[in-house]
Order: structure tokens, then sequence, then C-alpha cells
């Protein structure tokens, strides 16, 4: 631990608070570019997305996936049979991802001659953090101090926790497969696990207030998924309206404010994620803090000169690649290196529920709002091999500007989430559909389906009708 | 059929010998431009890629990862079991992706108002094909005549093909799966069937006659594909060439030149493809043949004014995607569109046996043997969340030019077969790492690893030791 003598003879260059996803990427950026860095975290480095979001899910999605496989099976050929959930080897293995993930981040972090502080850290004021931790308290002197302290799960209030109602934060380690599952909010958190469950072998239903179920993303999609989960027997009661949860030992009940109340053995609350701002001394320090949010300008500075902010605090997408790229932008910033500043827009979004999602750029209604040009393509994965081999059906949408550049991409079927990975590149360098027509993609993949998009939004189908 | 009378009167634009990946695509794209196209095929449209190659391999190889992910599913707390093969449904399955491709094909094919000619043909001379057909012979007069015949299975002299002894062609469609198979020959379609047929049960033996399997690709993958393949029990017997092959109804052997011989139920013959280029009137028409194949400039043109040639014939990568780009390149240069060349170092190659190897552009030795000061960075699937979470081990390999653009990837592990996507185009825009290294990658997804190498060759690591 830090020296309390330290934070007055030699302050830090950055002291960071939080080491998830956007706090540690900072330190260890930093620390390459040859500054001091006290990283302060009262959990686990890695933070939510290590330890409670991403990687946990995505662990238990697989298994989802391999569940469904075996269902699956005997319609390729293959005798399985699906015999249901080891929940403790399911949860060991999770866990092992988690472990081996954890040791190898903490090895670069160590390496990297990164002050680790433990404790909860809170601002004194732009230049000075102090830090409650096991030994007492500790003060450290910063340069730069840099808000990375993410987000938490939002609950609805008046709806009360417990062992039959719950966030993602606990659904992550459920000791049993429950039979009846009410999953309230169907963002990307919603129906992930609304996926997962349903592999599992529960019966879900969605409850969203909204007119349809992953609204951030475009319609087209949400009436995919929509479709999509009605064929696995998910179902979600779209412009619905919790009005109470009841829960007791034997079940839980949620109450709508029209319909039939729905009587479950678990209610999974995923209505988003809030920043994590409270507490953190930011009003006293003078940091201006929006609805829990902290705003920033674009080289995610705050008001206060000296105290930047990074990742699921700052207003927009909250995604933990969005949380490394603004880590190092700020590393790199501070470092004099000028990078560019880092706009959500070339951010690709993924939700890992099947059929899986993902996206990069502006929706067809941002860019017209925008006032641009655009020509949008269609892609039917019912056209690309691969994707008939593995079963899927969805499409890939690609939205361009007249005579111009790729604007965003949208994809829909179980295998996008690796797809994007160069649709990204594509939004992030403004490419023109006709820079990456004449280009080769393996047959058969299914990443041929985002070049037939490029092909036809060219003017030069192949495999499509012009 | 064509009217003989046509061929005087009104010559085509184009008349293509044969209808595989490299022939479709030519007249599809031809007839787009408003070119007059006669698409000459003696079986049926789609050729080897459609019927007895890609497609359906990829079928079965993905009915080999679901038989995989049933015995895998314990550990993932997946309660399955693998039972066996059903080969009835298996080639059901693959029949039904084929027959579905092959519908979509033929309506593309018929909408477009290219001609098409059922029956063997035969260059008359540089302006005329003569057609065998059912109806007696035609005789079509065409601007441009167009090489397009593809590839057949080799096999090895002196060895006889039967039930026991068979190529590829044959092995897609086994009524059962042998217990013991030796396989000969460790490229491409070779490790594919092995990882297949191992797969689904069968104890493989692969006879390679260079000292390493996938000769073609970095030896680091070969390296760690053998090593795969051992934990999987494939057995690779490199440096090691066959003597001779004998069978009976019970049982084959494989005699090596040394070494005991191999006693199994199946031999499959994997010795590569040789283009079909005999019985064409090549000869009589005065086109240069070389051991088979048929040389042309970068413009696909042969020595024979009017003669095209495009796809496996052309000496070069034998794969699907070159046909297609070769045909659209061979319509777009006689639209005059003056199109780009399509160079094989743009081209992806993908195999997809278990652990999966993808890459595109140049080897580290080709590389080093065109002179360029290169630098290579590797990074390990190991480091890259959703790898670990699909159990898959592996690395993506990065070559770049010391302070210029990315020269090659090369990529093995579960899953890259769709990540070399993004990498191509990379190596197809001549992208720097520095390009790609501020772009954001979907986290968690195995294509950030190919982001890392970027970040790690453009000196900016994440995930990754300096």
């Amino acid at each position: 631990m830090a020296d309390p003598a330290n934070s007055t003879s030699s302050p830090f260059d950055l002291v960071i608070l939080g080491a998830g996803s956007g706090g540690y990427a900072c330190a260890l950026r930093a620390s390459q570019l040859g500054l001091t860095v006290a990283l302060v975290e009262e959990d686990k480095i890695g933070g939510t997305c290590l330890h409670r979001g991403c990687i946990p899910t995505k662990a238990l999605l697989h298994a989802a996936e391999l569940a469904d496989g075996a269902r699956a099976g005997a319609s390729h050929g293959i005798l399985t049979t699906f015999e249901g959930i080891d929940t403790v080897a399911l949860h060991a293995r999770k866990d092992k991802v988690i472990s081996q993930l954890y040791k190898g981040l903490t090895g670069l972090i160590g390496q990297a001659g990164i002050e680790v502080v433990t404790g909860r850290g809170r601002l004194v004021d732009a230049s000075t953090v102090e830090v409650d931790g096991e030994g007492g308290t500790t003060r450290l002197s910063a340069k730069t101090v840099v808000l990375a302290t993410g987000s938490y799960a939002k609950t609805i209030p008046g709806v009360e926790l417990g062992p039959r109602v719950m966030t993602s934060d606990q659904a992550m380690d459920l000791a049993q497969i429950p039979q009846r599952v009410a999953v309230l909010g169907g963002g990307v958190i919603g129906v992930e696990f609304a996926s997962m469950l349903r592999s599992f072998g529960a019966e879900v239903t969605i409850v969203e207030a909204l007119d349809r179920i992953v609204a951030a993303e475009e319609p087209s999609i949400s009436k995919h998924l929509t479709r999509e989960f009605k064929k696995r027997k998910i179902t979600a009661l779209t412009s619905t309206r919790v009005a109470s949860v009841e829960a007791d030992d034997q079940r839980a009940v949620v109450h709508l404010e029209s319909g039939d109340p729905l009587e479950v053995d678990l209610v999974l609350v995923a209505v988003g994620r809030g920043p994590r701002s409270e507490g953190l001394g930011l009003e006293d320090a003078g940091v201006t803090v929006d609805r829990g949010f902290v705003p920033t300008d674009d080289r995610l500075r705050t008001n206060v000169e000296g105290v930047r902010a990074v990742g699921d605090l700052v207003p927009g997408l909250q995604l933990a690649h969005r949380g490394f790229a603004h880590g190092i932008f700020v590393a790199e910033d501070i470092a004099g290196l000028d990078p560019t500043p880092i706009d959500d827009v070339i951010i690709p979004k993924v939700t890992y529920c099947d059929p899986e999602i993902a996206s990069v750029g502006l929706t067809s209604e941002a860019a017209k709002g925008a006032g641009k040009d655009v020509e949008t393509v269609v892609y039917p994965l019912g056209g690309n091999g691969r994707s008939i081999i593995r079963g899927t059906t969805g499409s890939v949408t690609l939205i361009r500007e007249k005579d111009g550049p790729v604007l965003g991409v949208h994809m829909v079927g179980l295998g996008v989430s690796e797809l994007i990975s160069e649709a990204q590149l594509a939004v992030g360098w403004e490419a023109h559909p006709e820079d990456i027509a004449p280009l080769v993609h393996a047959h058969p993949s299914q990443g041929e389906a985002f070049g037939e998009a490029a092909m036809l939004a060219a003017g030069r189908p192949l495999h499509a009708h012009a």
C-alpha cells in the first residue's frame, strides 16, 4: 500500500478510482508510457466485466449453446441427448474461466509497476484521493484523477430483492435452474438471461415497458429476435409495465399494470445499469454530476481541471470495450500523444442471446436524423452457406451514405458476434462499400454475408438479387 | 438449349465452360453488366464447391463440432452424451443444405437470363465451343471463351480406388463410419477429413510425405495442429511415403516405404486436386497447358486472344472464393470496367479442422524472401476471454513490414475461420497496425485477439506483455 507520506512528497501522475475495464486499461497504458499510477479498488481488479458481467454471462451462454447443440444434434445426424444442467459443474467452469483471466490480468498489473491501493477511494479535492482500506486511511496525491468506478445493476423502486427476486449479480450463480422465470426488462441483459435460462430449460417471460425488446437496435432486429424467441417459446410482453412484485419462500408474483399476474419461481430484474458515483466526494470536489453520470468533453475531461472520467460513469454506451478505449485514450492524452477522441459511433455492440445481435455505427433512424442521404441494403443469412449449415437465419443490414461511406452495420443471427469485428473496421475507417466489394471473403464463411452486403451496396451483388 | 444457328448469326459475348464457382460468378456478373452469356455445364450448376467440396464437407464438419460439443458438455455443466452417428440423418441434413443453396443459385442464374447449355463443351477454336449434350451437338460462337472447368480429386498412381480406398468425392457419403482410417495426405482436405472422422469416432492416422502437415501454412501452425491432433489421438506420420495400398472386402492395408504397414477399414486418398483440362480441345485451339494448368497473365488472359481462364485451372490457390473473384474480374474486365487484378496474396485460406486454421497474406518466409524488413507478433488465444470460454487455444500471428503495412495474418484455434474476414480487409487495404489499434473490438469476442495483435504490433499492447 502507498505510504501516506508519498502523497505530499511525490504525487502520482495518475490516481485511478476503480480497477474495472476503464480503470485498469488506463493504468496499463499509462504505465507503458512511463507515468506513475495508483490504482484504487475496493473489490477485485477486473471489475464488473470480469467478475459479474461480460465474462461470466458469456461462459454461461456458451454452456447454453452446448445445451442447444445437444438438443439439435439428432437433426444433424449426431445422436445426443440433453439430460439437464449440473449447476455445480456449470459454475465451476465459469469460475475457472474468471480465475484464468484474473490471474493473467493481475500478472500484467503487477509487472507494470502499478501501485494497487486496496480500499474505497473518494475525492478530497481535484488532486487528492483518500482511500479507506483495511489498514486505515491513505491519502494519495495526483496530478490527474481518473474516475472509473463503473456501474451497478439497477433495481425497480419498491421491488425488494431476495432469494426469488434478483438482479444479474445474483442470477449469475443460481444454485438451481428455476422452472418459471419472469425477466423484467428486455434490454441487452434481459434478453441474454432470457435466452440462457430458456436453453437451460426454464419457461421464460420477458416484461418490457417499451413497445419492443432490444429497443436500442434497428426495429427489424427487434422483430427478428421476437420471432425467434417465440419459436423458442420465450414470451415477450412489450408495452407492459410492472405494478409490483411480491415473493415468499415458494414463489414470486409479478403484478402488471394490465393483464394477468405472472406467477413464477424467479424474477430477474434487468432494468439496466446505473453509474456508480455516490459517496465518491464528487460534489465536494466540485465535479458536476448529472443524474448520477459524470459528463465530460470529448477528451473525457470533467468540469474540474485535472479530473477525468471513463467508462460507464460517462453518459453513453455502457460497454467494457468502451471502457478500455476510454482508459487508453486518457493515458495517451495525458502523456501528450494527442489521440483521437473515442466516438461511440465506432464502438460495436453485441448481445449474446440466441440469435445473437451485433451492430456498429448509426441506425437508419439516426442516420436520417443526421440529415444524411442514406441507402440501406439487407443481405439475408438464408443466402449464406455457412449460416444454413449452422441452422441459423437472420440478416446483415448495411447503411451507407449515398455515394459515401458505410455509416452503420446491423446484424442478427447465430454467429454474428464475431462478424462485427470486420464491420467496425469498415465504419471506423469510413470505408465505402466499393472499397470492400473487390476484396475476397473466405467461402464458406458467415463473414461472406458482410462481403455480400457490401457488394450489394456497391451495385455489384454476387449471391443476391440486385 | 442454344440454337446452333445462333453460333454464326449472333455470337455470345461470353461462352463459359464450367458452371462451378468461377464460371457461374463470371456469368452472373457479366449478365449484370449487359453481356450475353452461355454457361456450359455437363453436371450441376454449382460445381465441386457446392456438390462435392466446400459445402458438404463443412456441413459434415459442423456435425462433427456438435459431436465434440456433446462430448465436452459435462465439463461445462451440460449433461449430454454422445451416442454415435446416424449417417442417414447426417447425409440427409448435408443434402438439404446443398439443395437449399442449389435452389437459390439456379434461381439467380435463371433470372439473370443466362443461357445454360447442358453437356460437355470443348474448344474448337478461340471463338467456337462445341457442346455434346443429350440432344446432340451444339456449336456456340463467342467473342470471349472463359475456361472454368475447375479441378478433380487426384489419386496416387498405382493405387486403385474402390469401396475401401476412396477420395473425398466418395468419402462425402460414407454409409457408415469406419473404425480405422488412413488419410493419405496432410494438406487441407486430409486434415479436414481426419478431424471430422475422428469426431465421428474413427481412429485416424495421417500419412504425409512432407515433414509437416498443412505445409502451406506457417511452421508454428503445423506444430500447433500436430499437438492438438495428438491430444485428439489423431496420429500424423510425417516424412512418410506410401509404397502401395492393397484392399479386399474386409480391410485395406497401406504399405509405407518405412515402418509397419497400416491395417485400416478405409483409406482416404487426399493428395490434392488437379486441374481439369483434358479433352477440352485446348491444345487444338493453341492454348498453352502447363502440367494440366492453364497459365494466364494477371488479367486472366491465356496465350490465345479471346480465351480466358479462371479458378482452379489457373496456377495458384485452389479455392472457391478465388474462383468467384476471378469470374467477376473477367466479366468486369471484358465490360471495360478496368478492375484491379486479383492477387492471391489478398485471398484468405481457411482449413476447417478442429482447431481451425485461417490465414491471409504472406508467410514469414515469403515476406523475408521478398526482401522485406518484417516484424512478427504473436497473440495467444490463451489471453482471449472468449477463446478460453470456448475451450480453445491457438494464436494470431501478425506479420508487418517495419513501419509499414500488415503483410500477413496467420491464425489457429477453434473459431478463427470467421476472424480472417477482418484480417483480409487489413491485408487488402494495406493497413498499418497503427490504423487498426485505435479501433474498438467488442468484448468478449475472439475478434479481440486480432485487435490485440494489432495493438501489440503498434507498440501499444493492452492484454499482453510488450
